[in-house]
């Protein structure tokens, strides 16, 4: 006898409610992308090891899953580095393929790849598990869903404004009030450069980006421990409390500073255009919030980036993207500036789940339930049942003529809505008792009637899904 | 610079049509196991070490990837099993998670996992990914998807009956015929012990699952090497070669033969029961055909086996199942009868492919262009663009203003059916000119009257969806 199964920490099963609730979720961010004109692409689980190992700074790589060679993997064993006791000056002799961190790197490399087919600007969505081997937490797995958008290959700022309007629609169709959160990386040099310490830009911005996650205070001690001086910092610090004015005003401040700072002139022109956009269209659910401590930790962004919020819910960053230029020189193919957006699946889920925003799905249940009495009535049922499946409707056959008590209770178990009697007498004179199973009413129905009824039922559920 | 990068052998990236296939494939699958009742359910990509290990016999063992343990794996590297340069003693000590192989042993699992939370009869489908270390070649490839329907706790034969009907239904669905093969295990153990092999009962019905792949006689000679008597073969041959009469002259051939054989007779009532209750309900496009040569490798069916085989394609099996008992008894879970089918997802894609069966998928490409002439007529495209994605349709603004040749290239290559062209005549008279790429015919509407007739368009192609 084994001990009690188990999964491995950071992972999860999902039960049918989950399942039919994250396909749900999927469904939706998945439709909005083709309706903006984003294909979808899937790429391998894993990659050679040289594809990501070294993209994501070396914090990055320490969280990557190494797959172990098959076979004799020992046969190609750097054996000093076995002498030495080293892990990971050994790993790359014996693991030469690496599962997916993120969806960028391995889309990056998908473009390059596949430059010859690929028709620029190029938007694609991909919506794809990925793994760290990170520390698991409240909302943090080593097994998670990434849903992407990116395009690359076109400068246009219209780009930006779309994926705005992209957040807003994905998030209007979830019921769930966010705030989109911009900044311009250049509007962020050009500060760096204003208060001299373009030097430090680096560190600048990965203290910068916590600066609402740990406070001001924190992140201004991250900064002076990173070099930065405090009148740099006392310069900067009003810029990053711009709170009570409107965005134009905001960025009204910003000109007047970043007067003779072309990088910064060059950031307030690109978030004038994607807000006046954005204002001549109007957002459904989300608000749109330019915050000067939004610096994105990732380095490769340069222009524009976004994270969003959920309204009232202290999940952390429900998605987030930006500008990038180069992505692709990494794999040789340069040139190429590009713009993207992903959600994360998991908090948004969490967040939905919070605020009760889910809707009742199909899909973990059917709809009706044909109890089981005996071979003649189960043969009569199958019938029905059969026909009901050619015409869209989800229903099952209990298995066997167990006691109705049991049959009963596997419905209310299983939350199916309508329960279906066809006992003798119904064989009899060709009817079925249909039974509500939250009103607890039942009627006996001529087969033709019943039938009717049930697909009448099934058109209005399908009509509100 | 780097090298072109690649990825690993035996994987495969999608692109944005194989994509779109590749989801419409899935969708059809997953909506024909709602509709029979089946919920979702989904496990991790990686398992512990020990609930995959020694499911598979030796040979799926060797298959199975193995993730290398994170951080300093050396410090529990077994060193006796460095020492004598053996691989397969060293990997336990340094990679305690697996890959998901199949999706049945983690379905085990994951049923004896949750047996509290789980009702049963409990029907679940599955469709994931699953990793094999296998040697690539055509139509076998590394990572591949396997979509699993299955019910546990129920011994119902109707359940038998359902599977036959749910794997036309999908087929028809596919307008894909197909022949399902049907056998019971317990037919073969009563040939077996009428033929008094019982004790060679798994190398014969190994042997004999080559039957039609490496034909009669190879596969006899694997029974003779097997130990398998020439008098035994001699006497079963004849029932491989039933191939002119129909299934119910076959049953009844064999109810002479396993007259006194319990086993036997009890596959005979069983494989009747099935046959019967599909003769009463017909089935829409598949063939049913009662085959005694048909085994299926897999040591834990114990009653009906399944097998669909594409008519005319030449493939290998498109799809198998059967009934198994104890599958969870593994987990510690005694006395759970289970019954399930799966489909090759890969397979039945490259049927589909040969056949010319997808049919035209929207998703890989918009429906709508807009040309993009500068800033004036932009702001008046991308008004429209939003009206439209509002109501649904799949459009996008091209976001340069460079020559239209190369914006027309474009729409061409990506295979969009109507661009739309919006130049400061057409501002001046609030008009749009719609231009169908496929006729090259085009014509100057109003703005209303362009919006009535895209949605026309996207109504229509919607229905033919």
């Amino acid at each position: 006898m084994q001990k009690k199964p188990a999964i491995p920490k950071g992972t999860r099963d999902f039960s049918p409610r989950e399942t039919v609730r994250r396909k749900y979720l999927i469904r939706v961010i998945e439709e909005k992308f083709q309706r903006y004109g984003y294909a979808p692409i899937e790429t391998p689980s894993f990659e050679n090891r040289s594809t990501l190992m070294g993209k994501y700074g070396e914090a990055g790589d320490r969280l990557i899953f190494q797959i172990l060679d098959s076979g004799d993997f020992l046969k190609r064993a750097d054996k000093d580095a076995w002498a030495q006791g080293n892990s990971s000056a050994l790993a790359p002799s014996i693991a030469s393929k690496v599962l997916r961190y993120d969806l960028t790197v391995p889309f990056a490399r998908y473009v390059a790849q596949h430059q010859s087919e690929v028709c620029f600007p190029f938007k694609r969505y991909q919506i794809q598990a990925v793994w760290r081997a990170d520390r698991p937490q409240k909302g943090r797995f080593r097994e998670f869903y990434q849903c992407d958008a990116d395009v690359v290959g076109a400068d246009s700022l219209w780009q930006e404004v779309e994926l705005v309007q992209l957040y807003d629609d994905v998030f209007n169709a979830l019921h769930l009030p966010v705030c989109i959160r911009l900044n311009s990386r250049k509007l962020l040099a050009g500060l760096a450069e204003v208060a001299g310490i373009s030097d430090r830009f680096a560190p600048f911005t990965t203290a910068l980006d916590k600066w609402d996650k740990i406070g001001s205070q924190k992140a201004v001690a991250e900064m002076r421990q990173a070099g930065i001086p405090q009148s740099a910092i006392d310069a900067l610090a009003p810029f990053f409390e711009l709170d009570t004015a409107s965005n134009q005003q905001r960025l009204e401040v910003l000109e007047s500073t970043l007067k003779s700072v072309a990088v910064g002139q060059s950031g307030i022109a690109e978030l004038r255009f994607i807000l006046e956009r954005i204002q001549d269209h109007g957002l459904k659910i989300a608000e749109l919030d330019l915050d000067l401590t939004l610096a994105r930790g990732l380095d490769y962004y340069t222009g524009a980036i976004f994270e969003v919020l959920g309204k009232g819910i202290a999940l952390g960053s429900l998605g987030g993207g930006g500008r990038y230029d180069e992505l692709t020189g990494i794999f040789g193919l340069s040139g190429i500036s590009g713009v993207g957006i992903s959600f994360g699946l998991d908090r948004v889920y969490l967040a939905l789940e919070a605020r009760g925003l889910f809707p009742d799905l199909a899909g973990d249940k059917p709809q009706l339930l044909f109890v089981h009495f005996g071979a003649a009535e189960a043969a009569y049922s199958y019938r029905l049942v059969a026909a009901l499946r050619d015409r869209g409707v989800s229903c099952e056959l209990y298995p066997e003529a167990v006691k109705l008590k049991k049959q009963l209770a596997y419905a209310h178990k299983n939350q199916v809505p309508y329960v279906a009697v066809a006992g003798s007498e119904e064989v009899a004179s060709q009817a079925v008792t249909l039974r509500n199973m939250c009103t607890g009413q039942q009627e006996t129905l001529s087969r033709d009637a019943f039938l009717k009824r049930v697909l009448l039922f099934h058109t209005r559920s399908e009509k509100t899904d």
